[in-house]
């Protein structure tokens, strides 16, 4: 497979309402690890088994929500290839300079016709900890908690799902692995940019540039249990699950953060390649969609979003 | 992640010395589901998690071995793209039509230095069972004996691994996830054309064109336990296992067919993308490198090869 | 531990509205298997990792539920000393005799004072499927379905819990594991005549002899993924789950036969022993007690009995 | 079932060369809790899933190996019966006062034909961590390490095997779950005082008290896979597994302390009740009764022991 383009969620900048407890909930229950506090007090974390510097950041916020969410891209040369298909699309692009987050290189920013802001930088440095990489154990620190593995995509919620479809088919080469129609129209895409059955996705939501939730993967079914636990025993505010989506396969649970931003731990899913045919869904089959054991909708997790 | 180029691995083509007592194998142990039996007598097979018309075939022959691997690319433009490269390097290619095994278009051939016949091909028909694509329940069919999820890789046998090394690298843009150097030169390579960590791997071998095994994926440990259980039950010949590699992490079982090929079944192991860094093994550790609980090698496992 | 009395559940008589119907589900579906038909028509059904004739009984009829749960002693001795305990206690006691159901011995039955009838017997002859004895595989009979490895336990409705649990407790040796009280007095309980968290559980409900569920046990939480699976792709009635219960730490899921009786398949929940302290649930966590993850109640979990 | 005699396995002393080394692989590794050190230095450990005061101690001594292994009786009245009976069958009995261990009341001690010491006591305080009884959480305290749950088992060597299978069915009331059997004689017994495949077992082997094992239950085959990578990651001596025993059908690893006692992690194996027939083993298969999948011995499973 050719090795250009958008690689994968890089990063994703969550507002919290009180910092400590975010940094608990984020390491102690979700499992990552604190990489450094920056000078304007954002935190940054990261996975153990991520090489790249960071990819959550805590920004201290009035309200809950995300900020951003960056793509990594092969090389800088996509960065200025990127910024011009953007451009050609119609949407402004600015830049942000190297060292605005700690270890980042030069990223480009623009905002969906969702509302959403995104992001592409081409170059991360390495932070601790990490994978090992000669002899490597299975992991340089042993996993504590849920066990994160990634930050592994993020859920929005915004106007203009068709033409964010168009737009990050056409100008971003991702691929739509999944899709949702009703009556009235495309209510969801599911996007990969590789193998995975989703990178990013967005229902639609008559409220600009809204966060349903941020994802981090687990190892197995097993791990989504002990997450469920957890839940229970430190007393998370769970939504929903452990389930199956019927879209993607993943077995999961959704939680809140103590700001009220919506977390999910999952496992599994199916490997999609760029000739997998786009799995399409329609209104008589929603609940089983989204949680496909219930085989019906929560009205929560359709409404509140941050 | 651009998607030109070699997507996956798309079919291996095993010899069995008892048609039969194959097909049992790889449909009620291993699980994949019989296609359709070619007028050759040929056998085809494949998991009911893949789409395209099969990823194995049984080939009745007076010695077991494999007699090629063939990578699936996204596009017939790519076909013609590969050919320029790979006779540009030096290697003949030739040309098996469209029809050769049903529901394959044409595909190029080639040999690479350590011996192997590989082959790539752009179109595959889609044949049963099938992972379901409206409204999709996760299985159109339910799994059965070991589950496996689809022919996942081949690990070769032969000299020149570093050409080989070279050849992956330059002519067909895969990455070296992993590799092991010992004070005589580079062993062994674990070469990704995706997002897993390998998706065909070399042993220097002074025998050419050997193969070591075929491996199939399953979701996880839980079902390589199962597979255990089943090795030893129906009294299938078991290699190494349960255990991990260190190489790539795969939680793995390795056994034979009844005409002695050596087949895996494995589940995890990390995702790779192209800026991951190549694992790098050396002689000190092979035995974690190979085999992550025992911590030495089995001489079985590194001398009998088909 | 001492090896009289009462040793475990030894099946359970469900009422089912279509024969055939009931037998694919609790065959194909749950995983266990069909022993025999009787000369009157009752359907004799077994786990293959049972030793006994049969374990779940079912009988045409023109309502769900169920006609009797069955426990089975340790010796002829036992029945004759528990025929004396519990007509002391003031409860009739009728007599079946050998061959009423095939391959079980003579049974004395007595009705609590919930309402159900409840019977003992010391004789079973052993059916195939069955564990190996000489050099045993792990399994005779490879699984399929969900894998239910044994009936487990039953829950049922009906007033006068706390008769029953003087009664259990006195009389048939048993001790509580778990019991919930509220201010309106005990409102259900968890019996064990082994080191099973329960073998038997009553709630507290107006109308007599309800059945709640009959339940089986899988090996893991993997094993009631599976199960939650096969219950949506099948489109079998699901009630609730997959989730963990607060009360014996089972991982859960609830479903329903096609007749509408209740069946629940499970994994894990504690080893308890007679000097276990009885865990105390009050009405301030109900929600936790039943389901671990959700901490609510579901309204139709607690209303609708069979 | 009747609710007196001997329960379970309370503890095992074990000695140890470096108090502090097996302290922290005991509590770090295997995740066990230390509970207090004795003013005679003897470290107490315990599960926090377990109830009373201690289940492991730990003693500095100049060799390794175990001092006894103690099972905890239903009363006192149990204790005074069963010194009776060991009278009576010849063994001398001697008394341990209470308090000789902290928060453990009276015991009994004897020594089998293999020349093993064993004890029974009836009363023990409870220690924290324990597992919660009003409203209770699944856990007081999060799992650690391997997540050991329990104490569960040991397996000895020594002579006079049939004479311990003698001792312990008609004096102490255990129960012969399984027994191999070889052209030589009775090899090996797996023995029950309740509803597990075993709680101790012997080997037959011409030096007497040896100690093979001591085991500690793991929750599932992915603890097991767990305990697999954290025997490698911590660079901890393995001896077999992750493996199956066809024995109790076990899933299991083995390793040693730092002091070179051998220890289990092990998930599973069947339920055992006392109208289960015996499983038998021959000669023919000793392979498979011992590692289910290897189905061969290991000479240094049978001859190391301490």
């Amino acid at each position: 497979m050719a090795l250009t383009g958008v690689l994968r969620p890089g990063f994703v900048q969550v507002r919290v309402l009180d910092m400590q407890a975010a940094i608990d909930h984020y390491t102690k229950r979700i499992g990552l690890h604190e990489v450094m506090t920056g000078e304007d007090g954002r935190v940054y974390l990261k996975s153990g088994d991520e090489f790249d510097h960071h990819s959550v950041i805590l920004r201290k916020a009035d309200h809950a929500g995300s900020d951003l969410m960056s793509f990594k891209v092969a090389s800088e040369a996509d960065l200025d290839s990127f910024e011009k298909r953007i451009v050609a699309y119609g949407y402004p692009v600015d830049h942000v300079p190297a060292g605005e987050q700690p270890g980042i290189g030069r990223r480009i920013g623009f905002t969906t016709a969702s509302g959403h802001r995104f992001e592409l930088y081409a170059h991360a440095e390495f932070s601790e900890p990490k994978p090992l990489i000669h002899n490597p154990d299975v992991w340089s620190v042993e996993p504590h908690g849920m066990g994160a593995r990634r930050f592994d995509h993020a859920l929005f919620y915004g106007p203009n799902v068709d033409e964010n479809l168009d737009f990050f088919e056409k100008v971003l080469d991702f691929r739509c692995a999944e899709r949702l129609d009703t009556p009235d129209g495309l209510l969801a895409i599911w996007l990969s940019c590789g193998m995975k059955a989703h990178d990013v996705a967005f229902v639609k939501h008559p409220e600009p540039s809204k966060t349903h939730h941020v994802s981090f993967e687990l190892e197995s079914w097993a791990d989504v249990g002990h997450a469920a636990d957890i839940i229970t025993c430190y007393d998370i505010s769970r939504d929903v699950g452990p389930t199956r989506h019927g879209i993607t396969r993943g077995q999961t649970i959704y939680f809140f953060d103590p700001s009220g931003n919506r977390n999910e731990v999952f496992a599994g899913g199916y490997t999609y390649y760029p000739d997998s045919p786009t799995r399409t869904w329609d209104h008589t089959e929603i609940g089983k969609a989204i949680f496909y054991y219930e085989r019906q909708l929560n009205e929560a997790f359709l409404s509140v979003v941050t």
